[in-house]
């Protein structure tokens, strides 16, 4: 994972570096407690700041990698790069208020210090400032291409949204099909990343075939991320995940496995229907019940599908050989194979 | 006020008919129950729908007679009036979650009926969409008027977002200068009556004189209505503002008029800070040495100010004589006028 290492001990300062210089020009000096509550949503201050506050900064590395893929030089990049990290924390502080999550990181969210209201509008600054962000594009990419990033970057917002109302209505839904649920997280966590890998070919013109096929291979990229997140929830090691295993049973939260186990209609789902409240006894006697219904196979082999494809994808998007198609290999690796 | 009322005639049901269009379009029919958050924030379905819960649409109409004066047929300008009606809305969506407020416009507000996270996220949602409202003028606006467009509608955004931070603000301190309310309105509402007469000049690629003259107009406009606004909220007349006199009191409102008492440190001041908690009786006595002190003259003679001002640019924007500039006369006379 040489090439990986590098390749971030290279590019995080100056995506950090962009990040910082344009909140500080954007909200100048006497809004420094506005530019604050995004400067410690970012992870740069306040308690707790710092590399593990930050987050990994994911998206926009594979924005610069695609990027390099396209022949735009990186200090090109940083416009659409620092968009779409400005994007995912705007949703971020918003779902964190929607969720009612108090912690996230490590640390304490932005409405839990600042309260609701200014929160809200935190974030609505930051989205919009994100768009802000592409437009210093102009003129180093042409003014076609950068009103179609444009149009596409709010596209993928639409989505994003469109992702989250699911997702909260699914919560006050007693049953949701697995189909239902594909289509939530791919508008929550998979239109995202197929847009990190297709604003590059967007702004360096390339033809539709190629776009889309690069956002095919971000979006197939976040499905198998999330399934596997969904099969950790279950049966991840917290050592190594940082996440109880059984988690997601005592939650009662509405993932894969969960779902499937429901539409088996076998065992696990008379009694997970008949328990409104989950124990951790009861979480285990519920894996198990899952693992012998043929869920646990049945999300693995979900996680290896979704992981081949995108490993299939690979060498249409980026040239095999080149070092760019090592590294995003690399962090594909790396993403699914957090348990092991 | 016949030209005024021909033109609302004539251009509401258009203005309407984009909007519900663009809507029906972006959020297809599977969620219809997102959309239909929107549409009866909009007015334009459940409980209390109609003319009075779809407000006045004054921004676009603005928006549409600049646009004809700039030479953009109606037509072409929707794409822009229309993100202007839809930026406005958003913002009222979560402005409503973040002063609490339960009912508007006669009706209860999105988040009392379908709950904070999902009035967030709509609200979100429609914020998104304006932007792709403005990139439907791709083709009928140059590229490079077109993108000064988004920037200059972000820009206005960032101010509205800096003026609400600075509401909220001011909300938990114990005292405010005139020169930070006025600050403050400027973002909330004046900046966005500016940007609905620049957005035209800026479409049709005017000189940047034009563009900041007719950004002039709108936010005097809209500093003018505003503190008209505070002037009724200490001097209305409920039957006609619908608005409770001396209620900016009792609800302890930082508005212009209670500043300036403040600030003047007479014997309205001393009352003011040793009551937390102001009767209608106290109100009465508080509004009389408002007035004896020169508040009320002097913010009446604030609203002559800015109203004089706007008509002094008024010939400047518009070409008199016009039918436009009769139009957009009216429309100030009337918002300034509301009390006789």
């Amino acid at each position: 994972m040489d090439e990986l290492n590098a390749y971030f001990l290279k590019n995080l300062p100056l995506i950090e570096a962009d990040l910082q210089l344009f909140l500080e020009k954007k909200i100048p000096n006497p809004y420094n407690e506005l530019r604050g509550m995004m400067r410690y949503h970012m992870g740069w201050e306040g308690a707790g700041s710092g590399k593990e506050a930050q987050g990994k900064r994911l998206r926009p590395i594979l924005a610069l990698l695609a990027g390099e893929n396209c022949g735009i030089p990186t200090e090109d990049m940083f416009p659409f790069s620092s968009a779409i990290e400005l994007l995912h924390n705007f949703s971020l502080i918003h779902d964190d208020i929607e969720d009612h999550d108090e912690r996230r990181r490590g640390r304490e969210t932005v409405w839990k210090l600042w309260g609701i209201p200014q929160a809200i509008n935190t974030g609505d600054l930051m989205f919009s400032l994100a768009t802000q962000s592409m437009l210093r594009a102009n003129g180093s990419v042409s003014e076609t291409h950068l009103l179609a990033a444009v149009q596409a970057f709010h596209e993928t917002c639409r989505k994003l949204t469109i992702g989250q109302y699911l997702d909260m209505k699914f919560e006050g839904m007693s049953s949701v099909s697995t189909q239902e649920y594909i289509e939530m997280i791919t508008g929550k966590t998979a239109t995202l990343l197929g847009f990190c890998f297709a604003i590059a070919p967007i702004a360096a013109g390339k033809s539709v075939e190629k776009i889309d096929l690069s956002r095919k291979f971000g979006e197939t990229v976040g499905l198998a991320f999330q399934i596997q997140d969904d099969y950790l929830g279950i049966w991840g090691d917290i050592k190594v995940t940082g996440k109880a295993s059984r988690s997601d049973l005592i939650s009662r939260k509405k993932s894969l496995p969960i779902l499937q186990g429901v539409e088996n209609h076998r065992q696990f789902y008379k009694i997970w229907v008949e328990n409104d409240m989950v124990s951790p006894e009861l979480a285990e006697e519920l894996a198990v019940l899952l693992e012998e219904e043929g869920v646990r196979n049945f999300v693995g082999a979900e996680v290896e599908r979704y992981t081949e494809a995108a490993m299939q994808l690979l060498p249409q998007v980026f040239e095999s050989g080149n070092n760019n198609a090592v590294v995003v290999k690399q962090i594909i690796l790396q993403l699914m194979n957090r348990d092991h």
